[in-house]
């Protein structure tokens, strides 16, 4: 393995071979739900190092197959499903793209944005607004988590109802093979149908079938205007219903269409009373609304009531509030995004990140939250997500004064089982925007069609047939 | 082979098994490039009988390798890249979808139609429209394509500027492997990270990875109002700056924006005089922009107005009309869309549909232009097409009085390797939305990265070994 590690230090230098010391940064997924032991942390800082770090690890597997070195590939380490830290067999190579953090360029008139891998998500969205354009690419892990990782992993976010997940945001990829060849797929196209797609094989493949170094990225028009309004809905029909109003009166200016539930929302009020959570006990269920508008904001104001003024009539909103500026619009999206932190302060929960065909969104909650007050009485559902999507965080906390931690030992697998019996019945998937990682390795075994998981594994025998791209993820193999 | 549809008739019924008679409706392409010769043409009528159908020839391959059976599945029959048509060995089976032509549900909630494979694309829309929705796809074959042939060949149209390829439009396939085997993904889910994407991997690989059955596909709010607006630009750079002043002032209501050459336009005034053709002697090219509007008509003429007043004093565009009304703008789309006609009437001539980087396509033009007329003098352009996608039909007509089947046996060699090897300098693609089939199958191999062939090829042949799905198409293999 020393010489490896020689070898790895001619390519990149000897400062970006970790091997001693604290790597607890790389080792460990930030929700620490995995400690591993890597054999180093290596930080190219090009594509051709890339490339030769992988030809080199390639070399020595195929050598020495009985020490079966292997490439775990990570950008912020920000996984929900450890998906991105090594094992702990000290054989695994974390490789790191964090050095590789250049906007490589901004093209206007395409309206593309050309990074690296290591470029941090709030960076590029910053590099976009700064050329006057959006990158409508956002979530919570935005300050850390870095453009490689959103496509390895296909992030998701608050902006999909209108701009899609991080895959619809890619034009073009450059890619490392397991091989160390290099892609260049950077193409900026809009249109190019010039054989199978391995752009979209790659995105969404966290790591297992080569390193994405590189990509373009669609930017979108500045809008000029973006409102929030909070609407309190007496049933999840009822916000189904107020969806497909807010698709018809604000058309493609409908950018966020949340739900949360009253306990949700009544943790954000119990932990962070200053954050003053509007009209949550008035009804089951708020809604929150974002109209992006690009002629203003009377016009988006004005968009908003027209929308509140059928939703009233129709009765699927009881109450509604249209945020009165900027400031008030991002307080109402801090509470929403308070959620996770709220739940968090209540005690660990057993989480699910899931999603359904729209329409069948109120008969699961109906059948499953009454399920699960069945098989544990007092149990309590912190339901809350992205509903113009289809995708719920419907997380399962301890009844009230039962310990967390023995309530997720006793109950987590059966809840678990009974949550994804559901979803599956109901046509929808155990994983809508986190990924599979290693967490849910297992459940994807017993959920995923058979069909689709041999296709699979015939395409990572087909690319990676060494096994050298981080192995155990995505699919076994 | 007698054996093989004795077995086939059994499967899906003697009518639905044709091997006599005039075959040429299924065996000539539409632009009667290529006769072939099948087999026979096998109609099933379900997902259980396209199955049952590959099993059996692929039993048959296996057992006799030296008659080599192959499938060449077909939707409409419409490919431009001679895709969907038997070759002449006699040995391949037809396998037509045009009996599986069911709607099977419209989801309105979840703003989704499932339709299977032989669905002429026009019946898709017009469902979608009698549900009260709108299914974007649009292309000049609607009335006979199929939805399945659209996914397969991931057809764009005239809308992509604002809803994508057919493939941003696709939540979810079924899908017959080459094995037999049936991937039910029909979910309709808008997010699901549960392994590699199949779904893009299956589009537009144009019958060579399995047989598209089934599809699930997005459906939009229909807009209030559409509007079309006619622009004289002085240059292609201008109807550039135009592209971005238009995603400016109508953001997603700019649902297409449409170059035409004063050529191209000069022959449509020619050939059909009656479609009064505006302001084409005013500049060298004009431009067709769409405005889809969720408010009103008269909302959407006060956006164009906005932006063709900041286009004036800019300069970009030197006049303009705003249509009066939906008569007018359809008769506006009839001159685009009457190019393709006009050319023919003028005879015969070398077509290309190629993509660039839109910032690019200034340069492009004005350097492919100047390297043909000083090839071919007084060689003449029919450059359109959809300059919003960075799509160009840049077509290379014979000069006036020479001879057109001539011109093309002697120059289209010549003629196709420069405008390819202008394409790949500037960054472009040799087929935007047309495919591979056969008919460019050899420059595929030549301009296409020897490391993506790689691993399409490594891709082919872990999903279909045998070689068994549409051999000869997209991939040498």
């Amino acid at each position: 393995m020393q010489n490896l590690l020689n070898e790895l230090r001619t390519i990149v230098g000897n400062a970006h071979v970790l091997s001693e010391g604290d790597l607890s940064a790389w080792e460990q997924d930030w929700r620490q739900r995995a400690h591993g032991k890597a054999l180093a942390v290596v930080r190219p800082g090009s594509t051709a190092e890339v490339a030769a770090v992988v030809q080199t690890c390639a070399r020595h597997r195929a050598a020495y197959p009985d020490q079966a070195v292997s490439i775990v590939p990570q950008g912020g380490n920000t996984s929900l499903v450890v998906g991105a830290t090594p094992d702990d067999s000290g054989r695994q190579i974390v490789l790191s793209l964090q050095r590789m953090n250049r906007v490589r360029a901004v093209d206007n008139a395409n309206l593309t944005l050309t990074a690296e891998a290591g470029c941090v998500l709030q960076t590029v969205q910053e590099h976009a607004l700064n050329a006057g354009y959006l990158f409508p690419l956002s979530l919570a892990a935005e300050g850390s988590c870095t453009l490689g990782g959103n496509l390895g992993s296909n992030a998701g976010g608050t902006q999909v109802l209108r701009f899609g997940n991080t895959r619809e945001l890619c034009l073009g990829l450059e890619v490392v093979t397991p091989q160390g060849e290099v892609w260049n797929g950077l193409s900026g196209l809009r249109k190019d149908n010039t054989g199978y797609d391995l752009r979209h094989l790659f995105i969404g493949s966290e790591g297992t079938l080569g390193i994405i170094t590189a990509a373009t990225m669609k930017l979108y028009p500045l809008p000029a205007a973006q409102l929030t309004a909070w609407a309190v809905v007496p049933s999840m029909q009822a916000a189904v219903t107020l969806l497909g109003l807010a698709h018809h009166h604000l058309g493609a200016g409908l950018t966020g269409f949340e739900v949360m539930s009253q306990f949700a929302l009544s943790l954000v009020d119990k932990h962070f009373k200053q954050l003053r959570v509007p009209l949550w006990q008035d009804g089951p269920l708020c809604v929150l609304l974002e109209n992006s508008d690009h002629e203003s904001e009377a016009h988006a104001r004005q968009q908003f009531e027209g929308l509140l003024e059928a939703a009233l009539a129709d009765g699927c909103v009881t109450d509604a509030v249209v945020a009165e500026n900027l400031s008030q619009a991002k307080a109402l999206w801090q509470v929403r995004e308070s959620i996770s932190l709220a739940q968090s302060q209540e005690g660990l929960n057993i989480k699910h990140d899931i999603s359904l065909p729209i329409s069948n969104i109120p008969a699961f909650v109906q059948t499953t939250d009454a399920a699960l007050v069945q098989v544990i009485p007092g149990v309590r559902l912190v339901n809350f997500g992205h509903l113009g999507d289809g995708n719920l965080h419907y997380n399962v906390q301890a009844p009230e004064g039962v310990d967390a931690a023995a309530f997720l030992r006793e109950h987590e697998p059966e809840v678990n089982r009974l949550v994804f019996d559901a979803v599956t019945q109901f046509g929808g998937s155990i994983s809508a925007e986190h990924g599979i990682g290693s967490l849910k390795l297992h459940q994807l075994e017993h959920y995923k069609s058979p069909v689709a998981l041999a296709m699979m594994r015939s395409i990572k025998q087909a690319l990676d047939p060494q096994n050298l791209m981080n192995p155990g993820r995505v699919i076994k193999f």
